[in-house]
């Protein structure tokens, strides 16, 4: 009988080796896709990519057992040879090879130039040869960042107590109602993809006072703008026995300091690649929905059209603001109107008008929503009622504050636009692996 | 200006503080649901429950600033008091109240008890009353040891060089093809719900090398079984550069090696709680379809009806035959027939009736599919071909191939039954927070 006990025994040298110091002037086997070749007649560069990086191999004419007519771009090797130390390499070592050996060989040359540095094409050509523009070293680097943001996510409310979970995307009804769901038909009944865990996450406060989760959320929303997509990665945190709806946002400071660290750490490495300057998040200024505004009036000359409503120029203009008079690039916006927030949503009791809720901008966008809940099954009886709205499909959700919950709150971070804003770039679907919008379902 | 920093100042005392002895008979502050009240009529035992567990207040006539008739059951309240040791209490800890602040008070009693130590009533009971039953302290421990098995795929994937990602849910076609998919409109196209990321982490091998996801996926089965769910939560890694197919299999032995030992010290709380005995998976035998249906056979004296299928009971009874003769709860059953696995799983070159595949069962039940895939772009076309399928839909899929790819594998856990199966449940309905099955779409 065959037995697997959890190791694998690799031919090939792993990274750690091939840059180190105790394999030089040694063999050493390394394996990759071809990213580039340089043919200098005597000799050719070939590049190889790994996970790790980019790698170079120095083909000699008559040391290898492979023509190098017959080597391209795209195909993947395992290539034995001698490691030398070359400064001009990058991470200073070159594999001058003696043996290829060829694992997989492309039926087509590449569609699109990747081993430039900085991929010269069309936003559009970009999605449409996903698996292949990705390829490029910089446009993958956007994705560990991305990974990084996750991780720490995670890691950080681990460290704080809380418990991830993991909700239903099917359900009767959504948690923000009627408007911008996907309807669809689940075994003859109707059903929606869910907008959000927020029902799910608060009833499971209830049980775990701290929870958290990563996941898709769905919004069938008519706007094809820059900063929207119709499917997203949401993290989302609720936690109960709050003081005040500001430790919510000093939960998500704590976490911004912890993603920002590890960034500078873990991820140096795909930081220079992007050469992204990380912000500085040791303190993040509070400002009220109302005072924003005005102040934003006053410094721009811009009129107030609307007091109960942010337009995105001034949403922008905020951002703007706290750059110029604190040196911030995020800015938390509290007690927004209470109109303009979910029925759930806390009042604030001084002044019913607007509520004990958040928005978080970074530079000048927004990428969290947050706040605190109401707790009291009576309270959300009347809120609903007031509305207008009805209690059908909430029946479970209602029963849980019928039986007792905490005072609470929480949020969610789109996950591609924190990534967008953090390198910069104009469009979130750049930092999403197969964006979904209006007009794209695939790749 | 209010600037966040990060921390925010809690009034209340810590867990740790709280079982721990430096504040011992002196004043400590607690916050919690109320969990049981037993009034003995002098003195009253208050159990709050929080996340980390019970802790008993004692409540005695002259000395709290509420009336214990004005206490119930799944209040929440802020406590002060004196911190004793008491060893008859959890954690050898009781706090005598001085003063009570209620922080929510429940609108009606509970429907159930939950707080026995083990939950008397129907699944279907629990699951409608899903936010009350889970507060049963075995009942949420469940989803703390699932909570685990995530963190160890992802914390173990890390560790080897994966790189997570978030692929999209909603598509124009399915992995596994049109059966089984919920289909929707999409902005008036055709839509699909993914089946599974399979497509998409392939597409990631050729960026990423090793590429991980743990998210939603749906299945339109019309099954209503103990071991089927419409939704839920897929653990899929995709790796590059593999020798066999089997270091697939090592990778997922080396993951539950990890998963076990953070078990047995990260999460002994709830090992102990659930009094689950851990399966040693030092080594996990590995055996062939063909092979292991002959053994079955002969040592159970069943008959072979279908040399190329596997039946409930047959998986079951190699499940058995593998715990009886080796000890081990695992067995990889490898070398699957062709005609039972997706086109795009690697044939075996010495005999193409069968695949360089495999399941895991875990005490008889499958908990992973996984296995080497096609990497060739003509090897490819030529089984979709075979198989009378059509290439519509796959366009970009097949791209990624026609530009070269590296050999590779990977699986997919079905982490409910993993789950399931680890704390020795029944139905799988038991370890989804939410389950989603033909009759559930609430709550």
């Amino acid at each position: 009988m065959e037995f697997m006990d959890g190791t694998w025994k690799k031919e090939i040298n792993t990274w750690e080796e091939l840059v180190g110091n105790n394999l030089l002037n040694q063999e050493a086997v390394i394996e990759g896709a071809v990213h580039s070749i340089r043919n200098m007649g005597d000799v050719a560069f070939i590049i190889l990519r790994r996970r790790e990086g980019l790698f170079q191999t120095v083909y000699e004419n008559e040391m290898a057992n492979v023509s190098i007519h017959e080597l391209k771009e795209a195909m993947t090797i395992r290539v034995k040879g001698i490691l030398h130390e070359e400064e001009r390499a990058p991470h200073g070592r070159e594999l001058r090879i003696r043996h290829i050996d060829i694992l997989s060989t492309p039926a087509e040359p590449l569609p699109m130039a990747i081993d430039k540095w900085k991929l010269n094409t069309s936003l559009e050509a970009k999605l449409n040869y996903r698996p292949i523009s990705l390829r490029n070293i910089q446009e993958r680097s956007k994705f560990k960042i991305q990974e990084a943001l996750t991780k720490a996510f995670r890691d950080y409310l681990y460290g704080q107590g809380f418990t991830e979970i993991h909700t239903p995307k099917i359900g009767a009804r959504g948690a923000e109602g009627g408007a911008n769901l996907f309807k669809f038909s689940y075994f003859h009944k109707p059903a929606v993809l869910a907008q959000s865990p927020q029902f799910y996450k608060q009833m499971m406060v209830g049980v775990f006072d701290r929870v958290f989760e990563t996941g898709p959320v769905f919004r069938a929303e008519k706007h094809n703008t820059k900063r929207h997509l119709n499917e997203y990665t949401s993290l989302d945190f609720e936690m109960g026995y709050i003081d005040s709806f500001e430790e919510i946002m000093a939960m998500e400071t704590g976490f911004l300091q912890y993603a920002m660290n590890l960034l500078k750490t873990e991820y140096a490495k795909e930081v220079q690649i992007l050469k992204l300057d990380i912000p500085d998040v040791s303190k993040i200024p509070a400002v009220r929905f109302d005072v924003a505004k005005e102040l934003v009036s006053q410094k721009y000359n811009r009129k107030i059209r609307n007091p109960f409503d942010l337009e995105p120029e001034e949403e922008a203009l905020i951002g703007q603001y706290f750059k110029e008079e604190y040196g911030s690039d995020f800015v938390f916006v509290t007690h927004y109107p209470s109109k303009k927030r979910p029925f759930y949503a806390m009042d604030d009791p001084e002044d019913a008008r607007f509520t004990l809720s958040f928005d978080l901008l970074f530079k000048g966008l927004e990428i969290t929503t947050g706040g605190q809940r109401i707790h009291d099954y009576n309270m959300l009886v009347q809120k609903i009622e007031d509305r207008g709205m009805t209690q059908e499909g909430m029946e479970q959700y209602l029963d849980t504050f019928k039986h007792g919950m905490p005072p609470h709150g929480g949020l969610g971070i789109g996950l591609e636009r924190l990534t967008m804003q953090l390198i910069g770039e104009e469009n979130v679907r750049e930092t999403c692996l197969f964006p979904r919008d209006m007009n794209r379902l695939e790749p």
